[in-house]
């Protein structure tokens, strides 16, 4: 019941017919990320994601994490299988080669990491931390640093973790009271931190942690904070491991899902204060981390694709093996599940949500790709802005869909669904933290229409839909159903979303809490639209295709009717998300906040 | 965090202002209902929630019930909160005096089990089986067999299961297995049944299995079945109890919630068979179980408003209490987060679908009334034909809104959410079962369409329409914000509605199939249609109570202002679901079931 096996003709269609891949491998400085390359990692990952990382997800939700003598104890098996992970070299993946690295595309990294994600979401969590704070130190540590740390962090030999929220500063990062002080050539630390992911294990000799403090006499607010480097174990100049640093978990939470990631509370200081090393700068922690955002953002989208991904997988195979009820279009006797057409709907509807999400996440990366990459500085901004717009879309969105796609695994499941040994329980449980980590998906509402929309006045938005428009000129005259589908919610999605900008342009400056109160339903239209958008290159691929498909003409017909159906069934709810905004707004402020 | 305060204004508002209950009182039969004493029942039953039932759900989740010695133990403190529960009258207030019940409407019956099932769901759950039970013998029972068992378990002192659902029999009853033979003037039970709600408990002395099982020589099927009394211990003429009959569970499952509800594995007959007594007759085992199916699954529709209200109230608290960032229209400061405006967006939207499905909820109950108490018979079946339409709608709209008001909780929480101490995961997954139990959404989505839409062509449908229309009339001249949004979409909806109606019944007919795909999108129409409607009449009520309300005037503002929202945030998007309805269903028939 808890198989996952990594789509890869899905996975592939997405890369080459809606991303272009090619063009991607093609951008100067990667290292022999062509189609063949491509082809091994992705079949290497997928085994490795298949028999060792997914049977280990059901055990993790079962055994936990748990906090012995000090120490966080994984639970069985990750440990052995983290060895496997970072020994096999997938943690090094994206980075530069003089690093350690393979050097691959961001593109291609992503589709791999979907596999982490769905098979385990709660493992790749550890690996998804230590690259946050590989990049952090890569863009700002000093040369030092990186020899002292950045080798053992890319081969992931060490592990890293992101430090920020305490119990009175969760959003507002601005309120973190864990203060630093200078002690020669370093600093001392003392405070302590909450909802630490991967916070302490023993599955490695040595974790650094990545702090957000106080600077020792900054100014108060977010313009105060520095970021320091505590490692666990402090590391002498030879590399080898010394003495034990003043930080230790004091406590895991007990939470909803993603049992097997231990949520720390650390404690830094208790006695003679952590040792730590300023990266970059005094005061400028909150521009650094801002830094990373971008890449952590996406991520937390992905594992919205993979878990429904896991989750929609589960649900078709229950329903092709489940008989109940004999169907209302007839039959002899009972049938699979898969047979009557209120599942088969739900089924298609998850699977065209994971598509889109698929095309949206895949997409976005082959952009930041793009962004650093293009020797064409004008097309390396564009990729920027194309970037800095969707991040929030691809998080809020991809993390919303995952709610309801596991949600509908359970209730394909009917009863069987809500009894835990089912492992549908599981996923649902597991994706409810994404759509509140890394930002909520409010906060990345907010985001979006104040830093990406109203403040360019809705030009990185009208790029987009220009587009989006010019891909689908070619579908206009195409008799497949799909493409029928698609240009007629398309329009009617890009009208609802050029009208939703202007109004936001207009309203924002004015008024900006009655466009906040706008965001989600503007987040959400945005959603729907790219996913469509990117559906609609996937049609115009297949329906290219299909004349000389052969064995393949399965595959691309039903690609053209998940696309179809997205149309018919998501997209087709876009327009109505206007309403939302422009309406809804003003009882929002106009209700009595003592009336709530 | 895990307080409960029932919302006396509000159920008294849905109570007078929309549902009418001075008219159902007065309807003939009722002993003593009035004004006064809805006052009182309300206040009391608000009690025993909030003292006694409330602070068990935390205890019940985390302590579960457990199987010990073949006798299911309840968590603790539940044996003694259902001594008070049936010893403080609760159990028997809808039931006739000649029972031992208190003769009180359904639909002050239904206010109070709003409480119940708010305060604990998993607690709930017990009495309200036992409800079915009294049901199914006081319509199909012999005199001599309703002497026996009914006046313990309309008072309470004995407690009811029902038994359908065995592994490969769910939705598809006539799949039983159980078997029964005939022995003198009983039978005798022989197999399993599974997911049997408070299937066993030592809460009581004794406990009455109605369990649906073959006839002994029936036909194969549903046509085969049989309704049967099992006692757990045998009752002797004097009403003193005798044997151990041969019924135990055997297992509990272990569930993603309602963890104090323990879910029976039973197995029947492992020795000499268990001793049963037919209800009615032979063969009409089914039949008998529909009958009680209105009021189980408005029960079940209840549940759904009862976990959402309970889930906004928290919501609601803990936005007033966290201090997080300044927000978007200014401030000195931090500030509760209730100032944010997507937090706001995120309560009132959670508030307004509270309303509208207590509106529903209520309105549907009134109707129970007067189908059972009218004593013009148009008036009565009328009723009939409206409790019969949307019993479905009731069901289903308010269980998948509560899954989504019940995530909503966990999202204003932020991180604090996903943490189990804080207890809005608790009711995240208590909610998750309500769309399945008492038929699944999807199979309520089957019944409204095809039993009581296409069936009748659509005449129910259009009657419910008119209706709509003419309380609609008085609010066209109105200046009231919400009068003009309410008649705004609720035209618009309305003409969705006769939309969605029109294609179901020109296509049920000829293509069933592509119809009943359509069922889950037609339902939530229904859905928001009718709670719309019904926020109107309390719109129009408030309207005109507001020139003298005095003190009452901030109750009745936010009365307006939540339905305003409602009709912008949610009764707008209704439109757009006759696409997903009538476009939708080419694709999900045309996928190719190997390419799920």
């Amino acid at each position: 019941m808890t198989v996952y096996s990594a789509p890869l003709e899905d996975m592939r269609f997405a890369l080459r017919d809606i991303v272009g891949f090619d063009r991607i491998a093609a951008l100067p400085g990667f290292s022999g990320s062509d189609d063949e390359i491509m082809e091994h990692v992705l079949e290497e990952a997928g085994k490795l994601a298949r028999d060792v990382l997914a049977p280990l997800n059901p055990v993790g939700d079962r055994e936990q994490a748990k906090l012995e003598n000090g120490v966080v104890r994984p639970a069985p098996g990750y440990s052995e299988a983290y060895g496997q992970f970072w020994q096999g070299g997938w943690n090094a993946m994206p980075f530069e080669e003089e690093l350690g690295g393979q050097n691959l595309p961001m593109t291609l990294t992503t589709a791999v990491w979907e596999m982490w994600n769905a098979s385990n979401l709660a493992f790749a969590l550890c690996p998804l931390l230590t690259q946050a704070g590989i990049e952090a130190l890569s863009k700002h540590a000093s040369e030092e640093q990186k020899a002292k740390y950045l080798p053992k962090l890319v081969s992931g030999e060490w592990t890293g973790t992101m430090n920020l929220t305490e119990p009175q500063s969760g959003t507002d990062l601005g309120a973190i009271r864990t203060r630093s002080e200078r002690h020669g050539d370093h600093y001392r630390l003392k405070g302590q931190k909450i909802f630490i992911t991967w916070g302490d294990h023993d599955m490695t000799e040595n974790i650094v942690h990545m702090v957000l403090a106080r600077s020792p006499d900054g100014p108060p607010g977010s313009k105060g904070l520095s970021l320091f480097i505590v490692p666990k174990y402090l590391v002498n100049d030879d590399g080898s491991l010394g003495a034990r640093n003043d930080v230790r978990p004091v406590s895991l939470e007990h939470k909803l899902g993603i049992h097997a990631s231990p949520t720390c509370v650390m404690s830094y200081g208790d006695n003679e204060g952590a040792v730590a090393y300023l990266v970059g700068e005094e005061n400028r922690g909150i521009e650094y981390m801002f830094v990373m955002m971008n890449n952590a953002r996406l991520g937390v989208g992905l594992q919205g694709l993979a878990i429904a991904d896991r989750a929609y997988q589960q649900a078709a195979a229950f329903a092709r093996e489940r008989v109940q009820s004999r169907p209302v279009q007839g039959a002899d006797g009972p049938v699979p599940i898969i047979h009557h057409p209120d599942v088969r709907r739900m089924l298609l509807g998850m699977k065209s949500q994971v598509e889109g999400m698929r095309a949206l996440c895949y997409y976005t990366a082959a952009e930041i790709d793009r962004a650093n990459r293009e020797s064409d500085p004008d097309a390396a901004a564009k990729a920027q802005r194309r970037v800095d717009l969707l991040i929030p879309v691809v998080k809020s969105w991809c993390t919303d869909t995952a709610l309801a796609v596991t949600s509908c695994n359970i209730q394909v499941h009917g009863g069987m669904g809500f009894i835990e040994e089912t492992g549908a329980a599981q996923h649902y449980r597991d994706a409810r933290i994404t759509t509140i980590y890394e930002g909520t998906n409010g906060v990345q509402a907010m985001d979006l229409i104040g830093r990406k929309v109203a403040r360019d006045g809705g030009e990185a938005a009208r790029e987009l839909f220009a587009d989006i428009r010019a891909d689908l000129e070619p579908l206009r005259d195409s008799d497949e159903l799909a493409a029928r589908a698609l240009v007629k919610h398309l329009d009617s999605a890009l009208a609802a979303a050029e009208d939703g900008v202007s109004w936001l342009v207009a309203t924002f400056p004015k008024d900006a809490a009655t466009a906040a109160s706008a965001g989600v339903p503007f987040q959400n239209l945005m959603g729907l639209l790219c996913a469509g958008w990117l559906l609609a290159r996937g049609v115009a691929a297949g329906a290219a295709q299909k004349p000389n498909a052969n064995g393949d003409a399965g595959f691309l017909d039903a690609k053209l009717t998940t696309a179809r159906f997205f149309a018919d069934y998501h997209l087709s709810q876009a327009p109505s998300l206007v309403t939302q905004m422009t309406e809804a707004g003003d009882a929002v402020m106009a209700m009595a906040l003592d009336r709530f």
